[in-house]
Parts: structure tokens; C-alpha cells; sequence
């Protein structure tokens, strides 16, 4: 992952290939556009993995809009970041269950989908998650949009008994789609 | 899909089963929030299916921004929308070419790609499509965000030469992520 302090790849760079905690000790007040050359990363709003999460996959970041993704985000404001290390995009499995706590009603999911509703989830809520295997991305609306929560296997155990586990600034379980993240 | 002139569902309320050429024509300004309750559809941000393009599929979109899903878009204004009828999710077939015209490298899509470039496409570009079947969603940044473009193989007989064909505002090709379009 390359990381400038100007949009469009411009200005000062930094190359990273494992986490970063805090971009500020690498003399960047922040990240205005960057690269994924390789791998999946998670970035975060705040240093030490705090705040908003955006899913990073290769490709160009010319703006913080191109992570962001959201007017739910006033800032696109990124400031550490580490790397997905349990992916295989194709063995990623998950159980999603209706309530907090492993409750309610359970269903299974192991691809992605833009509308949880049209796949026949009940409702706009998801109460917890067990990742079984790989790592998913879970969004507020569908289509991929609104808040994300990067969900994994190998973090928490797999294991996200309530959405205030989801992320630190989750206020609500309205989840609405879900995807698996790719390498 | 059930369009309300006030944010979270509330204010007044008309409900569509078929394409909408100018919500203004039902005395709505604008729409401020909306619920799909089956099927896919397209929104525009002006009337008579001009503008930006949002894809619409089942759930809720309590807000502007739950559809609009990128600070590219500093207004999420919905004026015109119509469904998607072609949409067989299961059998949605593509070809991608690096250059306009059907030059260049080519590439099948048949599947979700978070980002091209991690499954071998060659740039962050796309010249032009040509739909076999179905329909897709394209999009400029990676992990679908930025701007939206939604191709089908009933329209323009299938077929998007140059980038300037993908949508009204289409200012460059660059197209970083494509999923298919969930019925």
C-alpha cells in the first residue's frame, strides 16, 4: 500500500507492507490519495484502528471519497491501517443471526449480497455475527453503502455478539448488505 | 418502490410498480428517503433518466446518502427512476475491452469484482462494454464506490463503445469495481 499527502499521487509517498498505527509517525498529517498494489487492508479513521473502518482493495484512491464512499462520512479521514491476513475469498462462511447474543432467527452466508432483504433476511437488522472462515464486509444500506464493518475470522474469535463489537462507532445493528472481502 | 418526501419514511408517501419519468409530476420536490420492496431499479438524479445513475435494490434508504453512497456526489436528489427487467442474476455475462470501440485487451465478467485489477484486469480503465446478458453495475473506485454506472443487455442493444456512453456525466472511463445487478 502507497500512501500520499496530496490527491491524485501527488506529493510526499510512503510504501508500507505491514500495519500502520499511526501515519503521523511517518511525518504525514494525513492521507489525501493512495494505492493498494496488493492485498486486502483495513483502514481507520483514527491512529491504533480507531473509528470509521473502510475495506482497501488494489486498485487507485485519487481522493478520501474513493474510501470514504459516503456522505455519511463528513471526512475521509484515514490515519492507520493493517493488512487482512485470513482471506480466501472462496471459503468465506458466516452465520448471521436476528438477534444479539447468537439469537433469533440464523442464516448462512457465503457470497455476496447487495440486499440481505432480497436474499430473504427478515428485516434491515443484523443482531450478531460468527465468522466461520475468511472475512466479510458489512454494510449499513444496500448496495454496499453507508457504514462499514470489517468482520473476520480471526479477530474476536469470529465472533461479534453485539453491534457495539461491529465497530467502534456502530449506533445501530441496521446492516443491509453484506460481501466477502477478495485478495 | 415507495418514495417519502421527508428523511426516515415519514412525510408524505406515493408508491411506484412501475418507472417514474419526473417525481415532480406526483408534486414531490424531491425525495428524501425510500423503500424498495421488490426488484431492481435505476434512479437519476434528474428527470427523464438523465444525471447521475444509482442502483436501487431491495431495502431501506432512510437518507440521501443510503443511495447517493459517495461524497462524489455532493447531492443525492432523485428525480426520476425506473426498474431494471432483464436481470437475471444468476446468468449476467460481460465482456470488457481496455479500448473504446471493442479494441484492445479483453476481459469476461460473470461475477462480483470488488477490484478488476486483483483479478488481472491490466488498468484502472475501462474503454467499453458489451452486455451478453443480464445487467451490471460499474463503478469508478474500487470495492464499489464513486460513480455509478448501470449497463444492460437490453439497452443500447447492449453495447457501450466509448465511456461517454456509460452516463450523461461521464467525464472519464475509469471503472475499478463491476458487480452484477440482484434481482
Amino acid at each position: 500500500i502507497i500512501i500520499f499527502d496530496e490527491e491524485c499521487f501527488q506529493g510526499r509517498r510512503h510504501e508500507f507492507t505491514a500495519e500502520c498505527c499511526n501515519v503521523m509517525d511517518f511525518s504525514f498529517e494525513t492521507v489525501r490519495s493512495m494505492r493498494v498494489e496488493s492485498g486486502a487492508w483495513v483502514g481507520y479513521e483514527h491512529a491504533a484502528y480507531q473509528g470509521h473502518q473502510f475495506i482497501l482493495e488494489r486498485g487507485d484512491y485519487p481522493q478520501c471519497n474513493a474510501w470514504a464512499g459516503s456522505n455519511a462520512y463528513p471526512i475521509g479521514r484515514l490515519t492507520s491501517f493493517r493488512p487482512i491476513s485470513c482471506v480466501n475469498h472462496r471459503e468465506c462462511r458466516m452465520s448471521i443471526y436476528e438477534k444479539e447474543n447468537f439469537l433469533g432467527r440464523r442464516g448462512e452466508v457465503t457470497d455476496d449480497y447487495p440486499s440481505l432483504q432480497a436474499m430473504g433476511w427478515c428485516n434491515n437488522e443484523v443482531g450478531s455475527f460468527r465468522v466461520h472462515s475468511g472475512a466479510f464486509v458489512c454494510f449499513q444500506y444496500p448496495g454496499y453503502r453507508g457504514y462499514q464493518y470489517i468482520v473476520e475470522c480471526d479477530r474476536h474469535c469470529g465472533e461479534y455478539k453485539h453491534f457495539r463489537e461491529f465497530g467502534y462507532h456502530s449506533q445501530t445493528p441496521q446492516i443491509q448488505s453484506i460481501r466477502r472481502v477478495q485478495q
